[in-house]
Protein backbone atom coordinates (compact mmCIF):
# COMPACT_ATOMS: atom_id res chain seq x y z
CA UNK A 1 0.00 0.00 0.00
CA UNK A 2 1.15 3.26 -0.96
CA UNK A 3 0.57 6.14 1.08
CA UNK A 4 -0.10 10.50 0.57
CA UNK A 5 0.57 12.31 3.25
CA UNK A 6 -1.34 15.18 4.16
CA UNK A 7 1.63 16.98 5.65
CA UNK A 8 4.06 15.93 2.64
CA UNK A 9 6.31 19.00 1.90
CA UNK A 10 6.14 19.61 -1.60
CA UNK A 11 9.23 19.60 -4.07
CA UNK A 12 11.01 22.98 -4.26
CA UNK A 13 10.47 26.05 -6.13
CA UNK A 14 12.06 27.44 -9.34
CA UNK A 15 12.23 24.99 -11.66
CA UNK A 16 13.02 25.86 -15.11
CA UNK A 17 9.97 26.72 -17.03
CA UNK A 18 8.82 25.38 -20.00
CA UNK A 19 8.86 27.06 -23.01
CA UNK A 20 5.07 26.56 -24.30
CA UNK A 21 4.53 29.13 -21.08
CA UNK A 22 6.49 31.98 -21.43
CA UNK A 23 7.97 32.19 -24.77
CA UNK A 24 5.01 33.99 -26.36
CA UNK A 25 5.37 37.15 -28.31
CA UNK A 26 5.18 40.57 -26.87
CA UNK A 27 1.56 41.85 -27.45
CA UNK A 28 1.77 46.30 -27.93
CA UNK A 29 1.14 47.73 -24.71
CA UNK A 30 -1.82 50.08 -26.44
CA UNK A 31 -4.94 50.27 -25.18
CA UNK A 32 -7.85 50.21 -27.28
CA UNK A 33 -10.31 52.85 -27.00
CA UNK A 34 -13.72 51.91 -26.52
CA UNK A 35 -16.34 53.54 -28.30
CA UNK A 36 -19.74 54.27 -26.89
CA UNK A 37 -21.31 51.53 -27.87
CA UNK A 38 -18.67 49.41 -29.12
CA UNK A 39 -18.16 45.97 -28.36
CA UNK A 40 -14.75 45.60 -26.63
CA UNK A 41 -11.65 44.32 -28.10
CA UNK A 42 -10.84 40.56 -26.67
CA UNK A 43 -8.07 39.88 -24.75
CA UNK A 44 -7.75 43.51 -23.03
CA UNK A 45 -3.83 44.43 -23.97
CA UNK A 46 -1.36 44.16 -21.30
CA UNK A 47 1.03 46.82 -20.54
CA UNK A 48 4.28 45.79 -17.83
CA UNK A 49 3.72 46.96 -14.61
CA UNK A 50 5.86 47.11 -11.31
CA UNK A 51 5.47 43.73 -9.26
CA UNK A 52 6.43 45.10 -6.20
CA UNK A 53 4.14 48.31 -6.58
CA UNK A 54 1.59 46.33 -7.34
CA UNK A 55 2.15 44.15 -4.51
CA UNK A 56 2.00 47.07 -2.23
CA UNK A 57 -0.94 48.16 -3.56
CA UNK A 58 -2.96 44.50 -2.84
CA UNK A 59 -1.88 44.69 0.37
CA UNK A 60 -4.26 48.05 0.97
CA UNK A 61 -6.47 47.20 -1.30
CA UNK A 62 -7.67 44.30 0.98
CA UNK A 63 -8.87 46.38 2.97
CA UNK A 64 -11.28 47.94 0.49
CA UNK A 65 -12.55 44.56 -1.01
CA UNK A 66 -10.21 41.96 0.12
CA UNK A 67 -8.07 38.98 -1.52
CA UNK A 68 -9.63 38.35 -4.76
CA UNK A 69 -10.46 42.32 -5.22
CA UNK A 70 -6.88 43.36 -3.38
CA UNK A 71 -5.30 41.21 -6.49
CA UNK A 72 -7.53 42.34 -9.43
CA UNK A 73 -8.20 45.49 -8.63
CA UNK A 74 -4.56 47.22 -8.65
CA UNK A 75 -3.67 46.16 -11.78
CA UNK A 76 -6.87 47.89 -13.41
CA UNK A 77 -6.04 50.84 -11.46
CA UNK A 78 -3.00 51.19 -12.86
CA UNK A 79 -3.86 50.37 -16.24
CA UNK A 80 -6.72 52.94 -16.14
CA UNK A 81 -4.43 55.41 -14.73
CA UNK A 82 -1.81 55.11 -17.56
CA UNK A 83 -4.36 54.41 -20.43
CA UNK A 84 -8.13 55.08 -19.02
CA UNK A 85 -10.53 52.75 -20.78
CA UNK A 86 -11.60 50.33 -21.33
CA UNK A 87 -9.82 49.20 -17.36
CA UNK A 88 -11.16 52.10 -16.43
CA UNK A 89 -14.92 51.01 -16.99
CA UNK A 90 -14.06 47.62 -15.24
CA UNK A 91 -16.53 47.00 -12.49
CA UNK A 92 -13.61 46.08 -10.49
CA UNK A 93 -16.19 45.69 -7.25
CA UNK A 94 -17.58 42.29 -8.79
CA UNK A 95 -14.41 40.70 -7.51
CA UNK A 96 -15.30 41.02 -3.89
CA UNK A 97 -16.84 37.32 -4.51
CA UNK A 98 -13.81 35.55 -4.07
CA UNK A 99 -13.57 36.27 -0.53
CA UNK A 100 -12.64 33.64 1.49
CA UNK A 101 -12.52 31.29 -0.99
CA UNK A 102 -15.55 32.25 -3.19
CA UNK A 103 -18.55 33.62 -0.96
CA UNK A 104 -16.83 32.73 2.16
CA UNK A 105 -17.37 28.78 0.81
CA UNK A 106 -13.24 27.93 1.26
CA UNK A 107 -13.08 26.62 -2.22
CA UNK A 108 -10.70 28.50 -4.30
CA UNK A 109 -8.29 31.06 -2.57
CA UNK A 110 -9.58 34.55 -3.65
CA UNK A 111 -6.33 35.65 -4.31
CA UNK A 112 -5.64 33.16 -6.82
CA UNK A 113 -8.74 33.26 -8.15
CA UNK A 114 -8.64 36.97 -8.69
CA UNK A 115 -4.53 36.62 -10.45
CA UNK A 116 -6.41 33.92 -12.66
CA UNK A 117 -9.02 36.38 -14.01
CA UNK A 118 -6.33 38.48 -14.81
CA UNK A 119 -4.89 35.88 -16.63
CA UNK A 120 -8.11 35.20 -17.90
CA UNK A 121 -8.30 38.89 -19.30
CA UNK A 122 -5.19 39.23 -20.89
CA UNK A 123 -3.73 35.38 -21.91
CA UNK A 124 -3.75 35.28 -25.83
CA UNK A 125 -5.09 31.75 -26.20
CA UNK A 126 -6.86 29.23 -23.77
CA UNK A 127 -3.38 27.01 -23.66
CA UNK A 128 -1.63 29.90 -22.50
CA UNK A 129 -4.20 30.51 -20.35
CA UNK A 130 -4.24 27.48 -18.65
CA UNK A 131 -0.28 27.75 -18.71
CA UNK A 132 0.01 30.66 -16.61
CA UNK A 133 -2.64 30.08 -14.43
CA UNK A 134 -0.99 26.50 -13.61
CA UNK A 135 2.21 28.20 -12.82
CA UNK A 136 0.63 30.76 -10.49
CA UNK A 137 -0.99 27.58 -8.53
CA UNK A 138 1.89 25.49 -8.51
CA UNK A 139 3.93 28.57 -7.35
CA UNK A 140 0.97 29.21 -4.34
CA UNK A 141 0.99 25.28 -3.27
CA UNK A 142 4.25 25.24 -2.53
CA UNK A 143 6.28 28.46 -1.75
CA UNK A 144 6.32 29.47 2.20
CA UNK A 145 3.62 32.10 2.44
CA UNK A 146 3.64 34.91 3.54
CA UNK A 147 6.45 36.46 1.94
CA UNK A 148 5.30 40.23 1.84
CA UNK A 149 6.27 42.18 4.57
CA UNK A 150 4.96 45.50 4.47
CA UNK A 151 6.57 49.12 5.51
CA UNK A 152 3.83 50.14 7.14
CA UNK A 153 1.46 47.32 8.42
CA UNK A 154 -2.33 47.51 9.04
CA UNK A 155 -1.34 45.56 11.63
CA UNK A 156 2.51 45.32 12.91
CA UNK A 157 2.64 41.49 13.83
CA UNK A 158 5.13 38.79 13.51
CA UNK A 159 3.74 36.65 10.70
CA UNK A 160 4.62 33.31 10.81
CA UNK A 161 5.08 31.76 7.15
CA UNK A 162 3.46 28.50 6.10
CA UNK A 163 3.28 25.97 3.07
CA UNK A 164 -0.30 25.72 2.45
CA UNK A 165 -0.15 22.40 -0.08
CA UNK A 166 -3.48 23.14 -1.42
CA UNK A 167 -4.85 26.10 -3.62
CA UNK A 168 -7.99 26.24 -1.62
CA UNK A 169 -9.03 28.74 1.04
CA UNK A 170 -9.98 26.35 3.69
CA UNK A 171 -6.88 23.97 3.46
CA UNK A 172 -4.33 26.99 3.37
CA UNK A 173 -5.73 29.08 6.00
CA UNK A 174 -6.12 26.35 8.69
CA UNK A 175 -2.46 25.23 7.92
CA UNK A 176 -2.01 28.28 8.63
CA UNK A 177 -3.79 28.52 12.04
CA UNK A 178 -1.80 24.95 12.61
CA UNK A 179 1.34 26.95 12.10
CA UNK A 180 0.87 30.65 13.91
CA UNK A 181 -1.38 28.93 16.64
CA UNK A 182 -3.71 32.11 15.60
CA UNK A 183 -7.70 31.64 15.10
CA UNK A 184 -9.59 31.51 11.71
CA UNK A 185 -11.35 34.52 12.26
CA UNK A 186 -8.40 36.39 13.91
CA UNK A 187 -6.93 39.85 13.22
CA UNK A 188 -3.42 38.47 12.42
CA UNK A 189 -4.92 35.67 9.96
CA UNK A 190 -6.70 38.97 8.22
CA UNK A 191 -2.94 40.22 7.97
CA UNK A 192 -1.83 37.11 7.56
CA UNK A 193 -4.52 36.83 3.92
CA UNK A 194 -3.67 40.71 2.89
CA UNK A 195 0.35 39.77 2.86
CA UNK A 196 -0.83 36.50 1.14
CA UNK A 197 -2.75 38.04 -1.47
CA UNK A 198 -0.01 40.73 -1.85
CA UNK A 199 2.53 37.94 -2.90
CA UNK A 200 -0.40 36.29 -5.37
CA UNK A 201 -0.55 39.77 -7.04
CA UNK A 202 3.57 39.91 -7.71
CA UNK A 203 3.80 36.25 -8.75
CA UNK A 204 0.58 37.47 -10.94
CA UNK A 205 2.10 40.37 -12.34
CA UNK A 206 5.94 38.55 -12.83
CA UNK A 207 4.06 36.02 -14.60
CA UNK A 208 2.08 38.55 -16.57
CA UNK A 209 5.39 40.52 -17.29
CA UNK A 210 7.14 37.61 -18.35
CA UNK A 211 4.74 36.13 -20.92
CA UNK A 212 4.28 39.62 -22.46
CA UNK A 213 7.77 40.32 -22.58
CA UNK A 214 9.28 37.04 -23.48
CA UNK A 215 11.73 37.08 -20.44
CA UNK A 216 12.37 33.78 -18.84
CA UNK A 217 10.68 32.97 -15.38
CA UNK A 218 11.40 30.01 -12.75
CA UNK A 219 7.74 28.38 -12.58
CA UNK A 220 7.08 25.59 -9.97
CA UNK A 221 6.02 22.33 -11.28
CA UNK A 222 4.30 18.95 -10.22
CA UNK A 223 5.65 17.77 -7.13
CA UNK A 224 7.15 13.85 -8.05
CA UNK A 225 3.66 12.50 -5.27
CA UNK A 226 1.24 14.39 -7.52
CA UNK A 227 3.03 12.93 -11.17
CA UNK A 228 2.94 9.39 -9.33
CA UNK A 229 -1.38 9.72 -8.96
CA UNK A 230 -1.50 11.25 -12.14
CA UNK A 231 -0.01 8.07 -14.10
CA UNK A 232 -3.03 6.16 -13.49
CA UNK A 233 -6.09 9.12 -13.00
CA UNK A 234 -5.32 11.96 -15.26
CA UNK A 235 -5.75 12.65 -19.37
CA UNK A 236 -4.64 9.44 -21.27
CA UNK A 237 -4.16 6.73 -18.28
CA UNK A 238 -5.66 3.71 -17.88
CA UNK A 239 -8.28 4.87 -15.52
CA UNK A 240 -8.95 8.21 -16.57
CA UNK A 241 -11.06 9.83 -13.71
CA UNK A 242 -9.63 12.56 -12.49
CA UNK A 243 -9.31 16.28 -13.99
CA UNK A 244 -6.87 18.80 -12.67
CA UNK A 245 -3.67 19.15 -10.98
CA UNK A 246 -4.37 19.70 -7.31
CA UNK A 247 -2.32 18.41 -4.92
CA UNK A 248 -3.43 14.97 -4.32
CA UNK A 249 -2.05 15.09 -0.50
CA UNK A 250 -4.30 17.46 0.72
CA UNK A 251 -7.19 15.74 0.46
CA UNK A 252 -6.03 12.17 -0.61
CA UNK A 253 -4.33 11.30 3.38
CA UNK A 254 -5.17 7.75 3.56
CA UNK A 255 -6.06 5.28 0.60
CA UNK A 256 -7.73 2.44 0.46
CA UNK A 257 -5.93 -0.98 1.54
CA UNK A 258 -5.69 -2.59 -1.79
CA UNK A 259 -4.55 0.91 -3.59
CA UNK A 260 -1.61 -0.03 -5.88
CA UNK B 1 -14.53 7.77 17.10
CA UNK B 2 -17.07 9.65 15.15
CA UNK B 3 -16.34 9.55 11.39
CA UNK B 4 -17.37 11.05 8.28
CA UNK B 5 -17.66 9.36 5.04
CA UNK B 6 -16.49 10.41 1.89
CA UNK B 7 -19.98 8.86 0.32
CA UNK B 8 -21.88 9.75 2.73
CA UNK B 9 -25.79 10.98 0.98
CA UNK B 10 -26.66 14.73 1.61
CA UNK B 11 -29.63 16.12 3.38
CA UNK B 12 -32.52 17.17 0.83
CA UNK B 13 -32.65 19.94 -1.24
CA UNK B 14 -35.39 22.20 -0.68
CA UNK B 15 -35.90 23.85 2.71
CA UNK B 16 -37.47 27.19 3.45
CA UNK B 17 -34.79 30.39 2.78
CA UNK B 18 -33.35 32.29 5.63
CA UNK B 19 -35.31 36.17 5.31
CA UNK B 20 -31.72 37.13 5.51
CA UNK B 21 -30.93 35.68 1.68
CA UNK B 22 -33.79 36.76 -0.36
CA UNK B 23 -36.20 39.55 1.32
CA UNK B 24 -33.46 42.57 -0.50
CA UNK B 25 -35.75 45.34 -1.55
CA UNK B 26 -35.98 45.48 -5.21
CA UNK B 27 -33.57 47.09 -7.81
CA UNK B 28 -34.71 49.28 -9.98
CA UNK B 29 -34.15 47.92 -13.52
CA UNK B 30 -32.80 50.66 -15.36
CA UNK B 31 -29.09 50.21 -17.06
CA UNK B 32 -26.98 53.02 -16.50
CA UNK B 33 -25.61 55.04 -19.61
CA UNK B 34 -21.50 54.50 -19.62
CA UNK B 35 -20.87 57.56 -20.58
CA UNK B 36 -17.14 58.08 -21.95
CA UNK B 37 -14.49 57.79 -19.63
CA UNK B 38 -16.66 58.09 -16.88
CA UNK B 39 -16.40 55.47 -13.78
CA UNK B 40 -19.27 52.46 -14.42
CA UNK B 41 -22.12 52.34 -11.33
CA UNK B 42 -21.81 49.60 -9.31
CA UNK B 43 -23.38 47.20 -8.83
CA UNK B 44 -24.45 47.00 -11.62
CA UNK B 45 -28.04 47.12 -12.18
CA UNK B 46 -30.01 43.48 -12.60
CA UNK B 47 -33.08 42.93 -14.66
CA UNK B 48 -34.97 39.81 -14.45
CA UNK B 49 -34.08 37.30 -16.65
CA UNK B 50 -35.90 33.77 -17.95
CA UNK B 51 -34.48 31.31 -16.26
CA UNK B 52 -35.27 28.37 -18.62
CA UNK B 53 -33.71 30.67 -21.96
CA UNK B 54 -30.63 31.00 -19.69
CA UNK B 55 -30.05 27.50 -19.23
CA UNK B 56 -31.17 26.93 -22.58
CA UNK B 57 -28.08 29.45 -23.70
CA UNK B 58 -25.32 28.71 -21.58
CA UNK B 59 -25.74 24.88 -22.94
CA UNK B 60 -24.43 26.45 -26.13
CA UNK B 61 -22.35 29.19 -24.94
CA UNK B 62 -20.39 26.50 -23.28
CA UNK B 63 -19.00 25.58 -26.94
CA UNK B 64 -17.40 28.67 -27.31
CA UNK B 65 -16.10 29.39 -23.73
CA UNK B 66 -16.67 26.05 -21.73
CA UNK B 67 -18.52 26.56 -17.90
CA UNK B 68 -18.00 29.89 -16.11
CA UNK B 69 -17.92 31.26 -19.76
CA UNK B 70 -20.96 29.13 -20.65
CA UNK B 71 -22.58 30.80 -17.31
CA UNK B 72 -21.73 34.25 -17.06
CA UNK B 73 -21.91 35.39 -20.90
CA UNK B 74 -25.46 34.29 -21.38
CA UNK B 75 -26.65 36.96 -18.63
CA UNK B 76 -24.21 39.67 -19.71
CA UNK B 77 -25.49 38.82 -23.43
CA UNK B 78 -29.14 39.18 -22.58
CA UNK B 79 -28.91 42.55 -20.83
CA UNK B 80 -26.85 43.79 -23.13
CA UNK B 81 -29.68 42.82 -25.75
CA UNK B 82 -32.11 44.79 -23.85
CA UNK B 83 -29.91 47.74 -22.48
CA UNK B 84 -26.66 48.09 -24.04
CA UNK B 85 -23.83 49.43 -22.34
CA UNK B 86 -22.42 48.55 -19.73
CA UNK B 87 -23.39 44.92 -20.00
CA UNK B 88 -22.11 45.12 -23.66
CA UNK B 89 -18.77 45.90 -22.53
CA UNK B 90 -17.92 43.39 -20.50
CA UNK B 91 -14.57 41.37 -21.69
CA UNK B 92 -17.01 38.07 -21.06
CA UNK B 93 -14.16 36.18 -22.90
CA UNK B 94 -12.08 36.57 -19.81
CA UNK B 95 -14.39 33.94 -17.75
CA UNK B 96 -12.84 31.21 -19.89
CA UNK B 97 -10.39 30.80 -16.94
CA UNK B 98 -12.56 29.10 -15.16
CA UNK B 99 -12.70 26.12 -17.00
CA UNK B 100 -11.60 22.61 -15.33
CA UNK B 101 -11.81 24.24 -11.64
CA UNK B 102 -10.35 27.53 -12.63
CA UNK B 103 -7.71 26.69 -15.53
CA UNK B 104 -7.94 22.98 -15.34
CA UNK B 105 -6.91 22.72 -12.08
CA UNK B 106 -9.55 20.99 -10.84
CA UNK B 107 -10.90 23.51 -7.82
CA UNK B 108 -14.22 25.24 -7.66
CA UNK B 109 -16.54 24.28 -10.79
CA UNK B 110 -15.94 26.69 -13.36
CA UNK B 111 -20.09 26.95 -13.43
CA UNK B 112 -20.12 27.78 -9.73
CA UNK B 113 -17.47 30.38 -10.23
CA UNK B 114 -19.51 32.03 -12.82
CA UNK B 115 -22.56 32.20 -10.99
CA UNK B 116 -20.64 33.59 -8.20
CA UNK B 117 -18.93 36.34 -10.12
CA UNK B 118 -22.50 37.02 -11.21
CA UNK B 119 -24.37 37.32 -7.62
CA UNK B 120 -21.08 39.61 -7.54
CA UNK B 121 -21.88 42.13 -10.49
CA UNK B 122 -25.03 42.29 -8.85
CA UNK B 123 -25.69 41.80 -5.13
CA UNK B 124 -25.88 45.09 -3.22
CA UNK B 125 -23.74 44.23 -0.35
CA UNK B 126 -21.50 41.72 0.90
CA UNK B 127 -23.30 39.94 3.35
CA UNK B 128 -25.89 39.91 0.27
CA UNK B 129 -23.54 38.14 -1.55
CA UNK B 130 -21.89 35.86 0.63
CA UNK B 131 -26.09 34.90 1.27
CA UNK B 132 -26.79 34.32 -2.12
CA UNK B 133 -23.72 32.10 -3.38
CA UNK B 134 -23.94 29.94 0.02
CA UNK B 135 -27.61 29.09 -1.63
CA UNK B 136 -26.25 28.69 -5.01
CA UNK B 137 -23.09 26.43 -3.57
CA UNK B 138 -25.03 24.21 -1.40
CA UNK B 139 -27.81 23.38 -3.88
CA UNK B 140 -24.76 21.98 -6.34
CA UNK B 141 -23.53 20.34 -3.68
CA UNK B 142 -26.92 18.49 -2.71
CA UNK B 143 -28.78 18.08 -5.96
CA UNK B 144 -28.78 15.40 -8.39
CA UNK B 145 -27.05 16.92 -11.60
CA UNK B 146 -27.13 17.43 -14.41
CA UNK B 147 -31.00 17.74 -14.56
CA UNK B 148 -31.18 19.81 -17.70
CA UNK B 149 -32.07 17.99 -21.03
CA UNK B 150 -31.56 19.81 -24.49
CA UNK B 151 -34.14 19.15 -27.02
CA UNK B 152 -31.49 19.06 -29.39
CA UNK B 153 -28.45 17.87 -27.96
CA UNK B 154 -25.04 18.32 -29.21
CA UNK B 155 -24.21 14.95 -28.19
CA UNK B 156 -27.51 12.77 -28.46
CA UNK B 157 -26.51 10.43 -25.42
CA UNK B 158 -28.32 9.91 -21.74
CA UNK B 159 -26.38 11.19 -18.93
CA UNK B 160 -26.60 9.79 -15.59
CA UNK B 161 -26.97 12.31 -12.65
CA UNK B 162 -24.61 12.18 -9.54
CA UNK B 163 -24.71 14.10 -6.35
CA UNK B 164 -21.32 16.09 -6.40
CA UNK B 165 -21.26 16.50 -2.55
CA UNK B 166 -18.34 19.26 -3.40
CA UNK B 167 -18.12 22.31 -5.18
CA UNK B 168 -14.79 21.27 -6.45
CA UNK B 169 -14.19 20.60 -10.64
CA UNK B 170 -12.17 17.21 -9.55
CA UNK B 171 -14.55 16.26 -7.25
CA UNK B 172 -17.74 16.64 -9.00
CA UNK B 173 -16.05 15.67 -12.25
CA UNK B 174 -14.98 12.11 -10.57
CA UNK B 175 -18.08 11.50 -8.33
CA UNK B 176 -19.87 11.32 -11.85
CA UNK B 177 -17.54 9.21 -13.53
CA UNK B 178 -17.69 6.83 -10.99
CA UNK B 179 -21.69 7.30 -11.55
CA UNK B 180 -21.40 6.97 -15.42
CA UNK B 181 -18.56 4.76 -15.94
CA UNK B 182 -17.44 7.51 -18.15
CA UNK B 183 -13.19 8.52 -18.45
CA UNK B 184 -13.19 12.13 -17.56
CA UNK B 185 -11.60 13.33 -20.61
CA UNK B 186 -14.42 11.87 -22.77
CA UNK B 187 -17.49 13.27 -24.99
CA UNK B 188 -20.18 12.31 -22.77
CA UNK B 189 -18.40 14.06 -19.78
CA UNK B 190 -18.16 17.25 -22.05
CA UNK B 191 -21.56 17.01 -22.93
CA UNK B 192 -22.26 16.45 -18.90
CA UNK B 193 -20.46 19.73 -17.72
CA UNK B 194 -22.85 21.70 -20.59
CA UNK B 195 -26.06 20.20 -18.55
CA UNK B 196 -24.41 21.29 -15.57
CA UNK B 197 -23.61 24.97 -16.49
CA UNK B 198 -26.85 24.93 -18.03
CA UNK B 199 -28.28 24.00 -14.41
CA UNK B 200 -26.41 26.26 -12.79
CA UNK B 201 -26.96 29.56 -14.90
CA UNK B 202 -30.70 28.59 -14.28
CA UNK B 203 -30.48 28.25 -10.11
CA UNK B 204 -28.22 31.37 -10.35
CA UNK B 205 -31.19 33.43 -12.11
CA UNK B 206 -34.02 32.53 -10.35
CA UNK B 207 -31.56 33.18 -7.07
CA UNK B 208 -31.04 36.39 -8.53
CA UNK B 209 -34.24 36.69 -9.66
CA UNK B 210 -35.97 35.97 -6.24
CA UNK B 211 -33.51 38.58 -4.71
CA UNK B 212 -34.51 41.36 -6.37
CA UNK B 213 -38.27 40.80 -6.78
CA UNK B 214 -38.38 40.03 -3.12
CA UNK B 215 -40.00 36.45 -3.82
CA UNK B 216 -39.28 33.61 -1.99
CA UNK B 217 -36.97 30.52 -2.87
CA UNK B 218 -36.40 27.41 -1.40
CA UNK B 219 -32.40 26.90 -1.09
CA UNK B 220 -30.10 24.18 0.51
CA UNK B 221 -29.02 24.59 3.80
CA UNK B 222 -25.95 23.02 5.51
CA UNK B 223 -25.93 19.14 6.43
CA UNK B 224 -26.07 17.90 9.63
CA UNK B 225 -22.48 16.34 9.55
CA UNK B 226 -21.31 19.88 8.65
CA UNK B 227 -23.13 21.68 11.39
CA UNK B 228 -21.70 18.83 14.12
CA UNK B 229 -17.78 19.53 12.30
CA UNK B 230 -18.66 23.62 12.37
CA UNK B 231 -19.77 23.55 15.72
CA UNK B 232 -16.08 23.07 16.80
CA UNK B 233 -14.03 24.04 14.19
CA UNK B 234 -15.94 27.46 12.60
CA UNK B 235 -16.07 31.03 13.91
CA UNK B 236 -16.67 31.68 17.48
CA UNK B 237 -15.99 27.86 18.46
CA UNK B 238 -13.56 26.34 20.47
CA UNK B 239 -10.93 25.65 17.81
CA UNK B 240 -11.64 27.57 15.01
CA UNK B 241 -9.34 26.95 12.55
CA UNK B 242 -11.40 26.57 9.19
CA UNK B 243 -13.25 29.05 7.60
CA UNK B 244 -15.70 28.45 4.89
CA UNK B 245 -18.87 25.53 4.56
CA UNK B 246 -17.68 23.22 1.79
CA UNK B 247 -19.25 19.43 2.47
CA UNK B 248 -16.20 18.35 5.18
CA UNK B 249 -17.04 14.66 4.16
CA UNK B 250 -15.87 15.22 0.53
CA UNK B 251 -12.20 15.68 1.68
CA UNK B 252 -11.86 14.38 5.46
CA UNK B 253 -13.44 10.65 5.13
CA UNK B 254 -11.01 9.44 7.85
CA UNK B 255 -10.56 10.96 10.69
CA UNK B 256 -7.53 10.56 13.35
CA UNK B 257 -8.33 7.94 16.34
CA UNK B 258 -8.55 10.16 19.02
CA UNK B 259 -11.21 12.93 17.25
CA UNK B 260 -14.22 13.52 19.31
Amino acid sequence: MKRVTRRQILGPVGLAAGSCVLSSCFNKNVAPSSGKGKKAVFPWPYAELDPDVTAKRTYYDCEKGKCMYGVFAPVMSRLAEEHGDPYRSFPVGMMRYGVGGAGGSGSLCGALNGGAALIGLFAKSEDDMKGLIRGLFLWYEQAELPAYVPEKPILDVEVPRSVSGSVLCHVSLTRWCETSGSKAFSKPREERCKRLAADTAKKTVEILNAYFTGESLSVAELSEDVRRCRSCHAKGSEISNSSGYMNCGSCHSSLAKDHP
